[in-house]
């Protein structure tokens, strides 16, 4: 029922998931008449792997998390995750309000042993391809075990879905001298020095973009500042690609010409092929699409949950941890 | 003597900006037989207009600001910043060491009255023509008090440069619903909300370059990963740019044509003519130009330093502290 457009493009992505992959059971959790219309619409004929979980309540883009956790125990948010906790389903993907799916997801699924919060986690295109980064939005504040954890996290993600065994991660930071931040970043870094994660040191902003690097840590205020600018940037300079490109006659018989040059180049910064968030570190696998996203952009989303519960992050994460907390402990009683 | 490329580009910059300019006078800073050299090389004639202060020590680009502050006393940067003390310059411009830059600075120069940190400010291209942004790294970590301050010696620089006399101001969060962000946030909303200042409300990182808002303020940390994040995806844009239009020979012809839109373009988002971030909040003018400015980024910055000495900038921020002070009193008292 999430999202900007609903049903209309959950639907839609769901069935062509299922058509590319032959694994795959979907339980779509909403309002049944309506779910129903929309299969009739998209002339969708039985399939034994598609069923329905009728739900009566939907939680609202500006509903507070507390308010959704207390009072919308039919929503179809807080009955897709009850299914992944009840071992009904492996992974559920949602659209909706962040704040609400992040506060269900950690009530009910509880986070794994040893990771005291969950964050966001997602792929950004970066010069070498893309780079994976959190957290994206779900803790403000966050200390330096914290900031530790998700090193963990983010590299057992990259190693399970890349096959990459040694993820690069770095910090980030406004400085890449080691006086620079503030003691937060500091006692990450220092227990990061420890570990065995293959820790590189300090990024700035623009090197999550044009550095070589696999996994960028920052607290969920900051790097969700980082990803919306980074859209908006993209953003405006397509704007600006356009006007330019229609100032005049000349101009438009160029970017006729230059089309095919220019899709290519949309093609690698659109958000569409990088959408599908996952909330990491919970005992379970919640995937998080943009509000906006259409069926291309939902559609990958899903993919990033089959993925992840194929690759079986979550168990992956309490492996690396039980390495990693190790080092931790050791430089904390240094 | 500052900068990735010294008097190379230093030089060079200021006698254009002496040729543009009749009411400008300009000392030159730095170690006199480099400079004179500097000035035979670029064939420039004697100007009553041109003076050299001759210093004997450099800041590096690595050195900590503490250490610069007790024993770099005849260095170039700490010269300059003295000559505005003592009101033999109105203004100094810079391309070195950040950090000792704003040491310096502050120790010398003293904050305004009511002013409880100076803060770097800067002009960044938005689908508007451009806003400004504060802090962008003078201080990681702010209190209400001190993104209230920010707001108001924004305002005042806005309305001193554009003629602007009620700039729109908001707050860098991470939701545009009153929920969302830190105390430290929504305390700075609740006073700006009181004052006089006109100010619109939260933005998220994308609103920075895609609202109609002219003043961006956030905290140093947040605002400088916001800045280099952006400049990061306008680099990794240009490249693959660059690499999808060398990809075939018929992208390659497609390029030719697409040039004009593309340098249209590309000198919109050119940083060198949004070269020049001030260190706004102290009894004086002090501009910072990027170290890897070029002779028209560094002359933009020293364009900067001008128009804000003509505008009387540090005089209309206590003007307009002095009005916004009291309704930040009156919130508190409340």
């Amino acid at each position: 029922m999430s999202g900007d457009h609903g049903l209309s493009v959950t639907v839609p992505a769901a069935l062509s998931c299922l058509q590319e992959d032959p694994d795959l059971q979907i339980v779509l959790v909403g309002d049944q008449p309506q779910i129903e219309a929309e299969l009739r619409k998209q002339k969708a004929g039985p399939d034994s792997r598609r069923s329905i979980r009728h739900t009566t309540e939907t939680v609202a883009m500006d509903e507070s998390p507390s308010k959704v956790l207390r009072s919308k125990k039919d929503s179809s948010m807080r009955v897709a995750i009850d299914l992944v906790h009840e071992g009904q389903a492996q992974a559920m993907v949602s659209a909706g309000n962040t704040g609400a799916l992040m506060a269900t997801a950690k009530f009910v699924l509880k986070t794994l042993p040893g990771i005291d919060r969950p964050a966001i986690v997602s792929a950004i295109p970066s010069v070498n391809g893309y780079v994976h980064m959190l957290d994206l939005g779900a803790n403000a504040e966050c200390t330096s075990e914290q900031l530790f954890q998700f090193a963990v996290m983010g590299s057992a993600l990259i190693t399970a879905m890349q096959g990459n065994a040694h993820p690069k991660v770095a910090l980030l930071n406004i400085g890449s001298e080691e006086i620079k931040g503030n003691d937060i970043i500091r006692g990450a870094a220092t227990m990061l020095q420890a570990s065995s994660l293959n820790y590189i040191g300090f990024i700035e902003g623009d090197g999550i973009f044009l550095s070589e690097v696999d996994l960028v840590v920052c607290d969920g205020f900051v790097g969700n500042v980082a990803l919306k600018t980074g859209e908006g940037v993209a953003k405006m300079i397509r704007q600006f690609l356009k006007e330019e490109f229609s100032a005049s006659i000349l101009h438009k018989m160029a970017a006729v010409a230059a089309m095919p040059a220019l899709k290519a180049l949309s093609k690698r910064i659109d958000p569409r092929y990088y959408n599908g968030a996952t909330l990491l570190g919970l005992n379970g696998t919640v995937v998080k699409s943009h509000g906006s996203a259409d069926v291309v952009g939902f559609a990958n989303a899903i993919r990033v949950g089959i993925r992840e519960v194929k690759e079986n992050v979550p168990h992956r994460i309490s492996a690396l941890l039980g390495e990693a907390l190790k080092t931790s402990v050791d430089v904390r009683a240094a």
